[in-house]
């Protein structure tokens, strides 16, 4: 029997689970309907055609994250500031009205300090759905992507979050730089490249000089014939670098990190930890967020499933 | 009379100056008609124009540096490899041949390191153009621009330098990333803004977290309605103050900078080098490029000018 909906909600991205008895996954639905396209075609109908996919039971609630309670989303779910404890995110979720069925959206998390301020939107999720993995009381959460967030919870409660802008940079730099033809041509590379380490470990060390090593990839084409895969394996090795010089200054040494990554962001990353030396666990991002919205949904309509999945 | 004709060809630019007795100038002739059109209309048939416009006569030679010496200008000039002793820049000039006039290209510099390869085109003539400027026997010549040189000058031997991708970046991130929207209709600002003055000591201060404060800007945005004039004032402070950590670690502390600089960026980096306690003197980016033609010109045919200008 379902008992209730999950919804994860971005920019670009649109992914639906059906869940039920025991936090079981009955049926799951995915495409690329984010909020960019759903703001032409109507929140309410993309929803509607993914319920009907999963077979959704009409009087089954709906939990979403993500870019559909931004200010230019479907409802404005807002942000709850930090310091928060985990579970005041599930409270603060915004019901969307007019519909016959309980859609609500939870609040993204801000930090309301000039000189460091920041936003994060759907991570907050995937943060309640690490919850019960934080076997430290005093951790680090890393969840790496166009704009990486580095979140400090010390006992269940959000002290701070700092957002490095790393994969963007990563982006435009290779797209649109003068470093645009060294990388062309990239045979692509994993965590195990030597190069990456190397320049990984450089930008760790010296973080002021990261401007300069981006020339240098230039100046070693032009001098040396840098190999492109080489050339790329560099750029987003000093790129992860510079993120963790400033991201691991967040907390005091050897607070244990937990990873919330896939794919080869994943792979990088833990390379990058066991390269530094850093202690660190990983948990599945997908995974993650499916957890948090659960957790949400448990919270808000007190289904008692015994272990979450 | 006429001694020579002295060129500064970039890869967008052209500037030519025609050079008479004691180094006057007689006559100048500048255009957009840089490497990228010449390559197009012919190299030969740009130089002859503005030779014939500024009435050079027949037998005036001409030194010129830039991008026309680059490996798709006109004829390679090269790189001389550092260290090397500013004098050995004339002496590697490279002839076009099949001219009935004496035409020569300055060589770019090169630091051939694997760790910290370099390169130089353009730039080594005005340092040359600075030479007599460099009072203390051992500087930092600083030359901003879309990529900012820094140059460690010995005794008139060039030691090194190191390129930072600091105006590319700046463009890069303020009209391709998140960021555009942020900086989108800013009114421009000066080095004596405090946001501009706050962002650049930060970023210096705290370099590995530049990623980090650039989504800041957004954050800033979102959270506190961030202008967009103090946003694009902290993006550029930020990229020159990161610049500056890395580059004033090249040489001993108190090392005198010489600023080689014009326009908006010479203000910015005085008052940067002013707001962080550097000793600075400038000397402007048009009249340095000039003086080491002119200091070029001297060396290759022996004119007697006696004080440059």
């Amino acid at each position: 029997m379902a008992n209730y909906v999950a919804v994860d909600w971005g920019t670009t991205s649109f992914r639906l689970w059906l869940i039920g008895e025991k936090g079981t996954i009955i049926g799951e639905s995915r495409s690329r309907e984010g909020m960019t396209t759903a703001r032409e075609t109507g929140f309410a109908a993309v929803l509607d055609k993914h319920l009907a996919e999963v077979g959704a039971p009409d009087d089954a609630p709906v939990i979403m994250c993500g870019m559909v309670g931004a200010k230019q989303g479907w409802v404005e779910a807002g942000y709850i500031d930090v310091p928060a404890r985990l579970t005041d995110i599930s409270g603060a979720a915004v019901g969307v009205p007019g519909l016959s069925r309980d859609v609500r959206i939870l609040p993204g998390l801000a930090q309301r300090d000039v000189n460091s301020a920041d936003v994060m939107r759907g991570e907050e999720t995937q943060l309640l759905g690490c919850a019960e993995k934080m076997k430290s009381s005093d951790c680090l959460i890393a969840m790496p992507g166009t704009h990486s967030k580095w979140v400090r919870v010390v006992r269940q409660e959000v002290l701070g979050f700092s957002t490095f802008m790393t994969g963007e940079l990563f982006d435009v730099i290779s797209e649109q730089s003068i470093l645009q033809h060294a990388v062309k041509d990239s045979a692509g590379f994993d965590g195990a490249n030597p190069t990456f380490l190397a320049a990984l470990h450089a930008a760790y060390k010296e973080p002021e000089l990261a401007t300069n090593r981006l020339f240098s990839i230039r100046a070693r084409g032009l001098l040396f014939s840098l190999a492109p895969t080489d050339a790329e394996a560099t750029l987003s090795g000093m790129m992860i670098g510079l993120e963790l010089a400033g991201a691991l200054k967040q907390a005091p040494k050897d607070t244990p990190v937990i990873l919330v990554a896939s794919g080869k962001l994943r792979g990088l990353y833990e390379a990058a930890f066991h390269r530094l030396g850093i202690q660190s666990s990983t948990i599945d991002a997908d995974d993650a967020v499916r957890r948090g919205l659960s957790q949400a949904a448990r919270d808000i309509w007190q289904f008692d499933e015994g272990a979450a999945t």
